[in-house]
């Protein structure tokens, strides 16, 4: 890596921190500039508009969540415990200092058409069908019933990881974690076979 | 209700529709004189700064809430029944244009501390709390397991109505409200007496 790209991998990392605060429209090359001690002009040498650097911080912080999330969770074992894996990966980044960034972007963009919004929505479609897919794993290897609907299964994560973010985040409620995974263990339950 | 009074109102009508597109933060009393047609100066006679109006949107929009979510719930008869009529006046919330505008102040806010976020935090206890306490009816009336968890209840059913949130708003996904009846009917499932 280079010393340019260095650069540019350690302000990416700390717009990402400034975007889960102030929210991806909050975030400005000035202010981001002033917490890289970095010149405007610097700056723009690598991001060529606000929307460029909105875009590259959510790709930063898609290429971190495959690398923390989905990779560990495809090297477990099919079927349950990849599921498991996934979940307890997934909790564990939304449980890092100011959240999950594409949390806080869904909800601040949903209204705001526009490239960054789209960019949101497919990660989110994304994520949706990894969920689902990996819970296919769980039917293919006889752990969920065959009639178990895969991206119900994934309406309904997703559902238990916003609920988390909430009452952590908002409620500042210490028992969000124990009840993300009570709601998990629940869904399972639902789908395995009995 | 006075002519003052009237406006009043009218404008926190006008402000809680911009509060759920550009988010309470985004929300100017300059935008807002624009839209309404005032003057600046007339909406300062009604909020004296920024915060003052972003509190007034929220506790006009409450009122709302409790006349279109809670009473109607409160009038069905207790257990499921009441439980149902709750879930269903909620998700009627959700689908109006905009959605829901607590939903969007807790993601805006929960980061940024202050009266604001303190309200929006009081608001979320609160709606939680009444859910557990109707969940709690079903209970009594011999409807609901007696060792069911009301307020585990209302952390899953919040996580219904966010994932639909996102689902039918980011994701502009037609059959949201139909995987939020299903996601429903399981925790009620699973809540039942056998």
């Amino acid at each position: 890596m280079g010393k340019g790209e260095a650069t540019r991998e350690a302000v990416l990392d700390e717009a990402g921190r400034m975007a889960r605060t102030v929210g991806l429209g909050g975030m400005t090359i000035g202010t981001l500039a002033a917490s890289t001690q970095l010149s405007k002009s610097g700056l723009y040498a690598h991001f060529q508009s606000k929307e460029d650097l909105q875009l590259q911080v959510l790709e930063h912080a898609k290429a971190r969540f495959v690398a923390q999330v989905i990779a560990p969770a495809l090297s477990a074992p099919r079927g349950e415990p990849r599921v498991r894996s996934l979940f307890e990966h997934k909790l564990r980044w939304d449980s890092a200092p100011g959240g999950c960034i594409f949390t806080s972007a869904a909800t601040e963009l949903d209204d705001q058409p526009g490239p960054v919004r789209d960019r949101v929505a497919r990660d989110e479609r994304d994520w949706r069908d990894t969920i689902a897919e990996v819970f296919r794993t769980g039917v293919a290897e006889g752990h969920f019933r065959p009639d178990a609907d895969p991206e119900q299964f994934a309406f309904d994560l997703e559902g238990v990881f916003l609920a988390h973010h909430l009452t952590s985040r908002l409620l500042d409620d210490s028992t969000a974690g124990e009840r993300a995974w009570r709601s998990f263990e629940q869904l399972l339950a639902t789908a395995r076979v009995s």
